[in-house]
C-alpha cells in the first residue's frame, strides 16, 4: 500500500529530515527587530530552494515588510494551500537560555528526545512537518499528492502587516479548495487535534509624557506629575477584583460557548492544577466565574506585555522621569471588533490623564477571532487521519493564542481553514529554551502524509 | 581690610579655579554603578591633592565602599566641618545629553555663563566653592581661617552605606563645632538661603516572581497571573484620589507646619505656576489639600522612580514574563521613622499579592527627615554675611531633597549643621544636562569667604 511506503519513507528519512530543519533554525528570523531584516529574507531563501527541490516553482515574492514565500506544485481537482510562518520570536533574555538560540541540539530529556532552538516548535519545525510529508509521497510516488499552493510568511511574529494586501493583491493565484495550518498544538501529549475556535489580538504600545524633562525626586517630588505613576494606577486598573475587564464595551460580541462544545471541553482530561503546577502557578487569576479552560479559549483578555520607565540599573535614581511605556495585548473571542476596542482602549486610558500630562500610541495591529465551520467533510477526514496515526480520536479544541490568518483566509479568500498542529504545552514558545519533542517532528510529518492520503 | 583682599583675590583667581572644577567634573564619579569604581577613587585621590595644596592634611580613607576624604588643617578655637560629595548620579538617557557628561564646557546662555556637565551643580561645583575660599584666605593670609575639617563622601548618589559606620569609627576626629554643607539651593535666581528643613529619603526595589518562566500570552493569559499586571495594580494604589498615600500608618509622625514657618514661607515670593511651567507641567499632583510648597518641603511622598518588566524593545512580543520589577522611594518628614514605613510598606505589598507569587526586596538604605536648630548664633551670623554678598536678605527654607548627612551630624556626633548652597530650579541636577551658573559659582565662593570671616 502506498500510504505505507510513503510513511516507511518517512520513518527512514528523519535524520536527513532532522539536519534539514536544523540548517533553518540556524537562521535568526526575528521579524519584530529590524537587525535581523537579512536574515528573514535569507530564511525565505532557504525555503524556495527547498520547496524547488521538492519539484515546486517558488518564489520569495517581496512585501514593504519581509518576503512571502510563495510555491505551486502537483496537478489534480483537489486544490490544498498550505500555511505557516518562518519568522521567530525575540529571544530576550538571553541569560535563561541554556545554549544559543540559534544554535539548535537535538539534546536527550527525561520524556525523550527534544530539538532545542527559537523556533523549533513556533513555526520552522511545525511548517517542516508538511514539508517533509510532501517530500516523502514525491519519493514515493514520483509526483505531489495533489495540487498544492504553499505560502509562508515572514511577519506572523510581528503583527503580520503585509499580510492582507498581499492576500488582496494575490487573491486568485492564492484561493483554494481549503487552507491547512500547522502553527498549533496537540490537546495532550498523546491527544491529536484540530483546534476550531482561535482568540483575536489587537497589540497596543502607550507613552505617556509628563514633565518636559527628567526631574529630581527630592526638587519636584509630590507637587510634578509622575508618569510611571500614572501608568500604574491607569493600568492597575485593567481588571477588577473579579478578574473582569473594565474598558466599557469590552465585552460587547463576546456570546457564551454553545453547550455542545461547553459539553465537549468538559469531557476532555484537562488538568487545571498540572496547567499551572507546570509553571509555578496554582490559581487561576482570570475572570473568577469560568473555568481555566474558558478564560483560555473563549474569554478575552487584556494583558501588559511589557513596561519600562525611568531608572532601571544598578543602584538607585531618585529619578521623576519625563516618560513611562507599555505594550498592552488584548485576546480576543467571538464577534470583538478590535477597532472598537482599540478605540475604546484609548479614549479610557486619555480620560484618566491629568490634564497636563499627555498619552502617544503606536499600534502593533489587530484582528478579530476565528471560529472554525467544522461541517466541511475535510474536518472529519483529518480527525480520522490523525486518530489513525496517534491512536486515539481527535479533538476540537480551542486555542488560546491568535493566528489571525485563519480568519483572513475566510475573509479575504473565501476559503475554510484547518488549524493542525503538533506542539506541546510545555514547548516554551516565544521563551526562553523553546523546544519541539523529535516524537512530534516525526508523527507530525507522519500526520501530515495521512491527512494527504485522505484529502487528495 | 582682610576680607576685601579675599574676596579680590577670589574674583581674579576665578578662571583658574574654573579650570580645576571642569579637571575634577572630567572624572565619571558614578558612585551607584560598580563599573565606576576606580574613578570614584580616581575623584577621591585628586581631591587629596588639591587640598593637600592647600597645607591640609589630607588622606583618601578607605570603606567596603568608595572611600572618604578626610583633611584637617587651620589652628584656633573655632573647629568648623565641611561636608560635601564628590560622586555623581548616573547620565542616563544619554542621548538627552547635548554633549559628553564628562567632557565638561562653559557655554553662554540667554541668562548667562553656565558650566555644563555631570556634577557641575551637585556636588563638585557646590563643594569647590568652599574650597576655593579656602584657597583665596591662604594666598591673602597664609594660613586658613581657623580649624578645619574637610569630609567628603563619594557615596551620597547610592545610598551612603559606608557613611554612618565610618562617623561611627571616626566620632572623636570629625567632631567640630558646626558643620557646614553645601549641597542646597539658593531660593530663587538671586535670594541666598538656609536650608532648615529637608526630607528623609527610604529607598526599596521589588520584584514580583509569578511564573517559573516567561509565557506565551496565547497559551496561558487570562488563567496565569502576569506580574507586571499585579505590579501595576499594587503601585497604582500608593496614591488615593486625593493624592494621600494609602500604606498603613504612612502619616505616623507626619507634623503640622509651625505657624512661624508657614508665615516665612507665605512670605516668600514663590511663583507655582513657573516651577511647574518651568518642566512643561500645570496641575500639582500631590495631596490636593496643601500647597505646591508644603507639598515640596513638608509633605512626604511616594513615588517610583523606576519600572521594568516584559518585552520592552522594538515591535511587540506576547509574553506573560516571570518577573516584573520597581524601586520606589519614599520622601519623609519630620518624625517619621524610614524603618517602620519599610516594614509597613512590604507588609502593603504583601497582602496584596495573589498566594501564588511572592515579591523579592532589596533596600537602597533609608533615613529620616532633618530639622535644624536655627538658635544657634551661628545660623543669624551666616545669614547676615549671605545678604552681604548677595544683596537681599537670606532666607530660611525647607528642601525637597534628602541630605540625611546633615540628621547624622546630629545623631552620631552631636554636632548642628548649616546647608548653605548656590544651585539654582534649573541646574538639571539628577537629569541630562546638568549646569551650575558660573555666578553661583563665583558668588558662592565669595559666600564662603564673608561667612569664614564672620564664623572664624
Amino acid at each position: 500500500m502506498t500510504l505505507d511506503a510513503v510513511l516507511s519513507r518517512i520513518d527512514t528519512d528523519l535524520p536527513e529530515a532532522l539536519d534539514r530543519l536544523l540548517e533553518l533554525l540556524r537562521i535568526p528570523s526575528i521579524s519584530t527587530d529590524p537587525a535581523y531584516k537579512a536574515d528573514c529574507a535569507r530564511a525565505a531563501d532557504w525555503l524556495v530552494e527547498d520547496l524547488k527541490s521538492l519539484g515546486f516553482e517558488a518564489a520569495s515574492r517581496p512585501t514593504p515588510g519581509h518576503p512571502m514565500v510563495v510555491a505551486h506544485g502537483g496537478s489534480g481537482d483537489k486544490h490544498l494551500l498550505f500555511y505557516g510562518h518562518y519568522d521567530v520570536q525575540p529571544v530576550d533574555p538571553l541569560t535563561l537560555w541554556d545554549r544559543d538560540p540559534f544554535d539548535p541540539q537535538v539534546q536527550d530529556t527525561a520524556k525523550g528526545k527534544v530539538i532545542r532552538g527559537r523556533g523549533s516548535s513556533d513555526d520552522k519545525g511545525q511548517l517542516m512537518t508538511f514539508l517533509e510529508a510532501c517530500r516523502a509521497w514525491k519519493a514515493v510516488h514520483g509526483t505531489l499528492p495533489c495540487k498544492l499552493t504553499i505560502f509562508l510568511e515572514g511577519e506572523e511574529e510581528s503583527g503580520s502587516p503585509s499580510l492582507i494586501p498581499f492576500m488582496q493583491a494575490n487573491a486568485a493565484e492564492l484561493k483554494a479548495d481549503i487552507a491547512l495550518i500547522c502553527d498549533t498544538g496537540l490537546f495532550d501529549d498523546s491527544t491529536p487535534a484540530i483546534t476550531t475556535m482561535l482568540r483575536g489580538l489587537l497589540g497596543e504600545e502607550m507613552t505617556i509624557h509628563a514633565a518636559s524633562k527628567d526631574l529630581h525626586s527630592g526638587s519636584y517630588g509630590g507637587a510634578a506629575a509622575n508618569p510611571i505613576k500614572i501608568l500604574a494606577k491607569i493600568l492597575g486598573n485593567l481588571s477588577d477584583a473579579q478578574g473582569h475587564i473594565t474598558i466599557p464595551h469590552f465585552y460587547d460580541g463576546v456570546a457564551e460557548l454553545p453547550d455542545t462544545i461547553r459539553a465537549q471541553w468538559q469531557s476532555l482530561s484537562f488538568d487545571h492544577a498540572k496547567f499551572l503546577g507546570d509553571v509555578g502557578l496554582s490559581i487561576p487569576i482570570g475572570e473568577q466565574d469560568r473555568t481555566p479552560l474558558e478564560m483560555l479559549w473563549s474569554r478575552p483578555t487584556a494583558e501588559i506585555n511589557g513596561i519600562w520607565g525611568g531608572y532601571t540599573g544598578d543602584g538607585f535614581k531618585t529619578v521623576l522621569p519625563a516618560q513611562a511605556h507599555a505594550k498592552v495585548s488584548f485576546r480576543l473571542v467571538g464577534d470583538q471588533d478590535a477597532d472598537a476596542i482599540r478605540d475604546n482602549f484609548r479614549a479610557w486610558v486619555e480620560a484618566q490623564l491629568p490634564a497636563d500630562c499627555r498619552v502617544e500610541w503606536k499600534s502593533h495591529g489587530g484582528g478579530g477571532a476565528s471560529v472554525m465551520a467544522i461541517d466541511d467533510p475535510a474536518f472529519e477526514a483529518a480527525r480520522l487521519a490523525l486518530g489513525a496515526e496517534w491512536g486515539k480520536p481527535a479533538a476540537y479544541i480551542g486555542c488560546g493564542g491568535s493566528i489571525p490568518i485563519a480568519g483572513y483566509f475566510k475573509t479575504y479568500l473565501d476559503m475554510d481553514a484547518m488549524l493542525i498542529g503538533f506542539g506541546r504545552d510545555d514547548d516554551q514558545i516565544h521563551s526562553p529554551n523553546e523546544k519541539y519533542d523529535l516524537e512530534c517532528f516525526h508523527k507530525g510529518t507522519r500526520s501530515w502524509a495521512r491527512i494527504l492520503a485522505k484529502l487528495a
